[in-house]
């Protein structure tokens, strides 16, 4: 088997390590005579799975006490409406940075008054806005920010300080960098682009966020729910938190955030470079300081050399470099587990492809 | 590696045939060069994964036209909310046979009126409750039933014919027997039970009642959603729908669920044998013509007995074989996947046990 070179922008390339240890046990997790899509979520041995599921998470990201974690459904598209039927009681504030904060407005209003802190929707969301003085209106119950934006390659460099609590969609870069968890009151992420497979979401919520919730809301849709019964309320996605248990061993063992930080700066600088140095040929979506470290956008002189690109690129085991539907164009996503070498053979292909055309 | 008899309620026993194939190929599906995992949901060998998971249900089950079938996240919990807030306009009519049909109740009650069609529960949900002349009240939009009970070990041996729109939660008997669906206009099981991991229900729905849904829920809540983007609004549960796609193969296979309800019959009957066969040692729960195919609930003399029983149990490679901590007792999960080997096996240890103690 070859394994190709995989830039999906999620669900997307996961570690080998990891890929193969879940193959290798997956008829007997760790001695039980079961496999781990067989094992009650009620065990003991489910129970331990979980826990130092969450410690290792808690180790990784210095998540200081105070905070909750725990596991959901639904993707990020159900965290859209819960985090506004749980938390908007006057007005929500967004920043706008692309399709995935505008979904989690227009959810949003279904409960309260929504509006935009900042946004750069007129400019193609081509960066992250800056917050103006001023911006955050009386009344506000919190911020919403998307941290990274899978499909207009921009991301935020670093955090808002705002006198608000701060809500952040992380799906697209969590544990791709650090993050100053104190700074927020909320945060989720969707598994499937650096943690797992799709199907659940992790969430980080503050202690004192979680009791001021909306008490209205039917209970598989409150945070409280997965707080106080641990996320075992019904039967939750035990291979999937089983995956991410793995994933985070790897991260552990590999350096954490920080390491992680400096491979994904030195992965996106290699495309970035060979976009840069193409006199145009290769044209990047983002404004250069928005720059995304994940999901890198970009087009090239027409549409027939983007297609030529895309077909040339499969030939040799590039998957996944075809841009998002809505935007068009080419992406590469350079998640946690996309290597370096497959960093490096990518930019190769772009050199070489711009000297064939 | 020694497999153990494994008599979980759910998540629970998953075909051997099945195990063997989702590990052989777990790091390269169908020859991409990708594990299962990594694969997008918007390519075209996901699309063709998951209409063949469709048409392989729709062939096993004879699901008729003007049915659709969709891939929900959240397990049953989220389904006690979502048949409520799309269907419920007027009054929601259920037969209550225990915790999950209390829980559905519970959960619709938060959109309109409920109540009880029939009930067991002044008989410990011993039996299936008759459906009486005139159960039904004017003005109901449907009638909601549990096909079989985990916790309290019963079972509809037929489905009722009324004159609303039926709804069937389906989740522990689903493809354990035939069903006739087009008696149905809305079925659902979550996998975790006879067809795949925990993380992904299946949905029977007919098209003429999704047209008339409530409009006023949120997308991600509303069934036409799923319908309409063919389960892909967002992205779904990979790996969950791939372990259904084989685990249908499999069924196929081995005859479908006529043969199915073959074998389950006759290992419900091993173990039902040694009960009614023990002068009283051992007491099923459920009255004799309520009696689950998929879960055998029963006491022993004292609680004393029960723990003892579980302890050799154990010490005899029999996993899950201790009741729901609701009811207590003991209890046999006979899934699918449970082989009639093991069932073999449970009928003798629990005849050896009676005669040492």
């Amino acid at each position: 088997m070859q394994r190709v070179h995989n830039f999906n922008a999620g669900p997307s390339a996961m570690p080998l390590a990891v890929l193969q240890k879940v193959q290798a046990e997956f008829l007997d997790f760790a001695g039980t005579g079961m496999s781990i899509v067989e094992i009650s979520h009620r065990s003991e041995r489910y129970q331990q799975l979980q826990e130092e599921t969450k410690q290792t998470l808690r180790r990784l990201l210095h998540i200081p006490d105070g905070y909750h974690i725990i596991f959901l459904q639904g993707g990020g598209s159900l965290q859209f409406v819960m985090h506004s039927a749980n938390f908007l009681r006057r007005r929500g504030a967004y920043v706008n940075t692309g399709v995935w904060s505008d979904k989690a407005m227009a959810a949003a209003a279904a409960y309260g008054e929504v509006y935009e802190a900042a946004s750069s929707k007129k400019d193609g969301f081509s960066y992250i806005p800056r917050l103006t003085e001023g911006a955050i209106r009386e009344a506000t119950d919190y911020l919403y920010i998307t941290s990274n934006n899978t499909i207009h390659g921009t991301q935020w460099a670093s955090y808002p300080k705002v006198s608000v609590p701060l809500f952040g969609d992380v799906s697209s870069d969590f544990l791709s960098r650090p993050i100053p968890i104190e700074r927020f009151d909320f945060l989720f992420a969707g598994a499937q682009k650096n943690i797992g497979p799709a199907g659940v979401v992790v969430a980080i919520i503050k202690d004192s966020l979680v009791a001021g919730a909306n008490p209205d809301v039917p209970a598989m849709l409150r945070y409280d729910t997965y707080v106080k019964h641990d996320s075992v309320y019904n039967t939750p996605p035990v291979f999937a938190i089983y995956f991410i248990h793995e994933v985070l061993q790897w991260l552990e063992r590999e350096g954490g955030p920080e390491e992680m930080a400096r491979r994904n700066e030195r992965k996106a600088a290699m495309i970035y470079e060979v976009i840069d140095d193409s006199d145009g040929f290769y044209r990047g979506h983002a404004d250069k300081n928005s720059r995304s470290r994940m999901n890198i956008t970009f087009n090239l002189p027409t549409s027939a050399y983007e297609e030529a690109f895309i077909r040339e690129s499969e030939q040799h085991h590039f998957v996944g470099l075809k841009g998002h539907r809505s935007l068009g164009g080419c992406r590469a996503s350079l998640y946690n587990a996309v290597t370096e070498e497959s960093c490096t053979a990518l930019a190769q292909f772009m050199k070489t492809f711009r000297k064939n055309h």
